[in-house]
């Protein structure tokens, strides 16, 4: 069984969007994912084919109802589906490379785009869904996280990223961010390449490379360095 | 003159994607922002229109040439264009609401997403492109963290949410994570919507919304309440 995605949204022509071209696209029509979009619209309890409502207490916005992202919920992952569901969130955990890597290694995501002022607290708890937030800013719905979490799954799934990338050596996989790059021309605008990395000396230009990232994360990034390494 | 981004890209396909539906769709339509994806590979030099080369020094995956980038750069944004020039990029600054809010407010942007390992460090000095980051996690290039930025910005432009949002209750807009909402029905499966919301007490409601927007940040993001306000 390939990995499988399936993205409960209002929006569906949003899917596969990105997802469609390049690496993720070819992987998509390889079969190394799948992807479902699932009209949460369909799951409406009324003729006018209602998804929210007023929020309880007054305020602005509307709030999407429990009711119906359970039936959604539900349609789109049966008791007994094995994958994790979550829902795209500024309130969530902050994603990480780590947890990125703990999906692509599982059977799949069921993944709820919220929109509007949020969704009933209600089917979080029921349907324990798993808050997962991309950063601290506010989106229009959910939507543009999940491609986003999809796009960083994708990249590792087996096959996929091939020859492109060896996936070792980047930002975050060693807790650093990574050191800076250069390629030819030798000479830019008056900017030669560093020395060391034409010196052929592999020994000088490991070292150079890690000197230079954990300056650029000392200086941008303190707290990677702070953090324990994740379990 | 309304907000205008220019994105840098080897796949102006990707745009507008999820941009062109929705509130951000409605928005282009209307003229309310501009959206113009640039092929950086037209910007090649030679016939075979390569805009990457091996790292120098050696390592895995190809780099993004700086004469290259510059010239589709320079296209895009002739000397005296006042619009920020951003690289999406895992090294560089978190995302923050607030940097959001201030491109929001400015004449617009140029992003450059790169791919394969990165882009030449000469390019980004030389252009002094501002590397923005979206999080801790590895995309497979800068497309989806481009969507999820102008879509960030592209809700806070003037008349785009209209009457959907206020705008002015949600997560980090006051530092803290956003409470729980609820909405009808008032029973889901045998949970209650909370008393206090259908009291009708307009200041206890709002003394509870903080509260439990208190609770749930002290819980997930303790960062947030050590941070100081943003400048």
């Amino acid at each position: 069984m390939s990995f499988s995605a399936s993205v409960l949204t209002l929006y569906p022509e949003m899917f596969p969007g990105a997802l469609g071209l390049s690496l993720a696209g070819r992987a998509l029509e390889r079969g190394d994912w799948s992807l479902q979009p699932v009209q949460i619209r369909n799951f409406a309890l009324d003729k006018h084919r209602t998804v929210d409502d007023t929020p309880a207490g007054g305020g602005a916005g509307m709030v999407m109802r429990a009711d119906v992202l359970a039936r959604a919920l539900d349609h789109a992952a049966p008791e007994g589906d094995p994958r994790p569901k979550l829902l795209m969130s500024p309130r969530g955990k902050p994603l990480t490379q780590a947890r990125v890597r703990g999906l692509a290694a599982g059977p799949g995501v069921v993944i709820l785009c919220g929109r509007f002022e949020g969704v009933d607290q209600r089917v979080i708890e029921a349907r324990e869904l798993e808050e997962v937030s991309i950063g601290d800013f506010i989106l229009s719905g959910g939507e543009p996280a999940a491609l986003v979490l999809l796009d960083a799954i994708v990249r590792l799934l087996p096959g996929v990223m091939g020859n492109e990338r060896s996936g070792e050596e980047e930002s975050f996989e060693n807790g650093l961010l990574e050191h800076p790059h250069y390629t030819r021309p030798q000479e830019f605008e008056g900017r030669p390449i560093p020395d060391v990395l034409i010196s052929g000396n592999h020994a000088r230009i490991a070292a150079w490379r890690r000197e230079q990232a954990m300056k650029l994360t000392a200086e941008r990034r303190p707290d990677l360095l702070a953090e324990k390494p994740s379990p």
